[in-house]
């Protein structure tokens, strides 16, 4: 197998390759096959990107026709007929009967685009420049959405100061503190030092915080606190919304609704770029083109978009997402936690965390993540000193290779404990 | 035509279907259709997306023959075989004919995040904060981009202060200014208030600052200043790239070798999200990751981006381009600049810009874009006051389409004098 | 009395005169005289400047002296005389009985520019930017005190965010919050958002925050955080230091010794404008001139301050400061926290705070404060909403007119309930 | 001499007791004497703090009775005898003769902490947050006006960057740019990447830059630019101001009136500190409080400042310093620029700068003021890389003792040429 060019010619800032030494060849469902005809279980699913499985059939037909046909592909916001589409398809299947009424903006295809463009909207409309994040929390690499993200080595990669954004403990970090009091006081104290924020920023479910669940409470409480003091409720659902957590939009089971939601990863489908924002029509007081990008036009995203929305309709995978999260949850608690009382589980939907925090040993997940990929299982880590391993299968995955990858998993456990 | 849903739903951020109301369907080389069977030719090239030309059938019959065989889609930054192929493709068919031995970045695929990873690597490698970048510049919406971008409207958009950048007066501003000892004299006097950069940014040929192009001799002294001051110099090549200008880097003549080179837009080959970074071996200090993004491996971009090399080299678009540049420049001088002498014309390559700014009014280009639509010409502005009517068709276009286009032009400015 | 060139010719920013309506002729310990010959006993104290009194005798003559024999005035940092017994003075009678071992830096004669130094020197010694100080903090009023500066009044003067310093919440707001672990998980936890800092500023009672007092066991484990994390503890003993809370350093209470020391106000013994950072010598690392100030160098200023300490130590002003604070808090709470039960009482030394916030009445102290004046005693409020009104009376009052001041106080409370 | 006491307790930063190496007694006029009773002549005149001479015996004898008399001393801003006569005098004999109108906003005693003043002044008024200022310019040491400030090493000591000022290129620096034309250009190109500043900062002589004299015509033309576009021109009067280049306010020459004039140094006449800002009734905006300091009622400062307008009156101070300038100028002209071509000479009243740096030896102007100093005569450097010799004798220096500094100054390059 030859990886001597990426060796050679790719820059040392490439990483998921350094997990998992082989070259892949093929993907279908939750399943890599590599150049040398190795199989694969995914436990990864692209960092959320491919929820509806790899290669999907339905949507890769879509994409085959419309390539065939020569339907326009690049086209930046000009109207066509996929982009109609994809609305439609949108408004009237996933908005209208969860009762929302976002108007949709097109941004350039990545999730930090999304937040970005979150950001300047909130602070547009709120005339401020703060703005709430929480502790632990990934908004993406760009400086603007870096100053959102919490993690040190992230940060550090800036080489400037990051500012304008106040870091609010998550609600995990300090049970004794009320952090929705908390955020009260900064903004009513005429002492603390905090100005007012433009936007408070949520994930219902810290990934790379280390699958750190909010609960339907604190997201409620946030909604109001935001009501209260007209600040702009941003949920960012890049990871976790497209069904990931169960419901499509993860901030569902809380009865919310965010002003701003931003989603990338899965809506494209079948892995192709692409990111929204969806804002509530009282804050699209842009003028235009004051957030562009020459990719927020893809058509083939469109087309994947609306297609994936279609599959995942047509299959339940909300229902089916919550029925695999109860088998990941049944396997986990009965097979793996029982192997040592200092594991401890988090998560819901199919998206999971083992963590080995409590083992004191920060290369023990990642020794683990190494062994599973020997076992051939691909899996990573996450959270503080990345000692989370995370569960994050395609949603479509059968149960059959389920329970094959939590096999290897606990075999691959086992084998480092 | 149907263009309620993009009224109702779509955020009024929308900016290009204000300039082209209808609905696109078909793209083929230099052409549109649209809903109602229209034509319209393309000097507009997706913002310079689509050089090889829209739906190019070469690339397309690779893109459907990957989705067909179930190739591996989404990736992030794990081995595959496209990747490989392109590297290895780049590498030998572009980098080393010219005599180039950058590494290869792959990044979101927008080439504002390309940008981002430019401004990080810098500050990492020399350790300072500032940098330079010139009045007129162009490089993208996020907030590290934002801050190098100079257009008033853009800027606005952030919301908070833009930091950290020093903007150069470009050259063509105070002709009488060496602009070059400028930059030397304000990191060479200690009373001067501007910190050393990290980096100077450049565009050899500012396309969104109004189609200004640098001399090559002022390419080159930017070239020995970075030198003499250990400066990283970032070239831009995002919408110049990629033969536009004549050959496949925009620098090559000046004969100099950028520390960092971004590209995107035409890189993608076939309209396909793509940003890369190319770096200079001595400076590829990244750390594993410490610059990331989901779409970093989109797999069907590097399929697209390969052949779209191949068809480059195999089509000889560099020299075609110079060709039709020249058809272009002659058509101009002698239809269009004949018809007022307020008239400037600017440009390289297939890159060409006609200037109303001497009329003083600020709205003659944009009813001359009008104009043009109405008469089945897509073209766009830049510039000043965006008095400036950007002519970039797609490289591939063949003669008699670019010679209706210019008709076209000529067609609608005399409408407009 | 003639107020009008006042009204007509300064500025808008003026404040104290709006409280106390009258023109000062003469000052002696802790009364006022008004050009109609009204007496006012002083509870104000120069906010904190003329802790021993004002137009003290010792002093005076002194300076009558030194000034009669045309000692040098003004010699910025040059050797001179006064400079010098200052500096023995300083170091023998004070430093080395405590065990102390400061380096005096003499900085232009303001509190905020004594913060300032402190800020510059803490990020030269770490290397670090963000700096951690704490919610009710006032330490200065220009750019980089400010920043450290938490109420919002003075912030939103700035009219440009205020970067790189992280407030953190004071002990006394999140009662169930441990703010020293707090601050450590900050600076541990891998995703906190917030970068180490350079320096904890910290008041040992927050002045005007609304006389909030530190307990030792707080500031005891603000010195063991920042030993453990090598960060630089300064401690702004500007406004409580020069014995107002009973020791000369405030600080000595918890028998800690910071690594930065502040000191402006009472530091200049008869209102002298002065200022001076007490200086790890491990620390001071400054390069000559980095910080400076025309009027760091005001002989005078040094005369006095001799003069000052010299009567304060053989006036036993500790000891005095201690007893008459027991005479205040034995009065209020025997006099005037019987009046109504929402009245509540903060201090230590000579500063005392009654505060009115159970109220819920926003005028009600500024109404105190008033008749208190027209009463004939001088008076400030403090705190969040100026809730607080605020006694500080100089350290030298005798018995008698303290007693007349509290009387008055009490007076006026009544009035006003 | 005994100096230990400032070596083992006084902080490194302490700097031109560096140069000087004695310790000074007494002062009177233009003449020091040091603890052996040895006299120098002063061409530093405490940085320009004692344009009025050492010890003046008529401020003096104000002082002394003022202080005898129990004179209120420290009042914040209360209202108080001596402030309403300092206002009185100030504006009767200062500005109606001049014809100005300005109100008077009294700072913490520092020149620093005028312009901080003055920066949020000019943010407020206009909502604006950058600043323009001139490269070469001395502003202060504290954060605000630090960015103001262009010395690296004094900018280097800020330890975190300096934001939100845009330094303009001083019109010496590049002769053949219009700088007026080019900060005209930066605010009207809307791709300029410069946002339109709330304030122009302006010295007229810069000192510290060099003794760079502005043209009367250049700064008649920034008077115009900040009318023509809203902006506040703020000139810096603190070393330049109080009679030191000829005329009181050192921009009358050119007939103007700036919106917010900052003065300190000799301001407060006997070299107490003091800072006052002198404001267009317009701008007066302030809310009360709004920017205060605990010492910016230092009641001897006024007694001093009102007797030392007296004395400049009554001894035509101004007058004086013109001819005394001619003096120095005719001095240096015909016996020291032809010593050596190389020699360049600028100033203006009795500001005056000898520039060593075409001799391209960093040290030169370094040891012609060691030779001065052993030689009797105080004098200091300036400018880029301190090559500039910089003469600032008190204005009321004897005639004698002027051509007595002169000639030691002579003789002292002659030894290091």
């Amino acid at each position: 197998m030859n990886t001597k060019p990426f060796e050679q010619y790719e820059s040392e800032v490439r990483s998921y390759c350094r997990h998992f030494p082989t070259v892949f060849v093929k993907a279908k469902g939750a399943e890599f096959t590599d150049e040398n005809g190795e199989k694969y279980v995914d436990f990864f699913c692209g960092a959320g990107a491919v929820n509806y499985g790899h290669n999907n059939d339905y949507i890769k037909s879509k994409l085959i026709d419309y390539l065939s046909a020569d339907g326009i592909l690049h086209a930046l916001d000009m109207y066509t007929v996929p982009k109609r589409e994809f609305i439609e398809t949108f408004e009237n299947k996933i908005l209208k009967p969860r009762g929302y009424d976002y108007k949709i903006q097109f941004c350039g295809p990545t999730g930090t685009n999304a937040n970005e463009a979150a950001l300047k909207l909130a602070r547009k409309v709120t005339g401020r420049q703060n703005v709430f994040a929480m502790m632990g929390a990934f908004h993406g690499m760009t400086l603007g959405s870096l100053a959102l993200t919490t993690d040190m080595s992230s940060r550090a990669g800036a080489g400037v100061p990051l500012h304008d954004v106040t870091h609010i403990p998550a609600p995990y970090m300090f049970p004794e503190l009320d952090t929705i009091a908390y955020m009260e006081r900064l903004i009513t104290d005429d002492h603390s030092g905090i100005e007012k924020p433009a936007a408070l920023f949520i994930e219902t479910i810290q990934a790379e915080g280390g699958i750190m669940v909010m609960s339907e409470d604190w997201l409620r409480r946030c909604r109001e606190f935001c009501d209260k003091y007209g600040i702009v409720l941003v949920c960012d659902d890049i990871q976790v919304g497209c069904c990931r957590s169960g419901e499509f939009f993860s901030f569902e089971r809380a009865g919310i609704k965010p002003d701003i939601v931003t989603m990338s990863k899965s809506i494209g489908g079948y892995g192709m770029p692409m990111a929204i924002a969806l804002i509530d029509p009282k804050l699209d007081i842009w003028k235009p083109g004051e957030h562009n990008g020459t990719f927020r036009g893809n058509q083939l995203s469109f087309v994947a978009a609306k297609a994936g929305l279609e599959y995942m309709l047509e299959h339940n995978v909300e229902a089916e997402t919550k029925r695999k999260g109860e088998i990941v949850k049944g396997y986990i608690e009965k097979e793996i936690l029982t192997l040592d009382s200092r594991l401890e589980l988090r998560g819901r939907g199919l998206i999971w965390g083992i963590d080995f925090e409590a083992f004191g040993d920060d290369e023990l997940s990642e020794r683990v993540i190494d062994a599973c990929f020997k076992n051939k299982l691909v899996i990573e880590g996450a959270g503080r000193k990345n000692s989370v391993v995370k569960l994050m299968p395609p949603l479509v995955i059968e149960d059959e290779l389920l329970l094959k990858g939590l096999e290897i998993l606990k075999k691959s456990i086992v084998e480092c404990l």
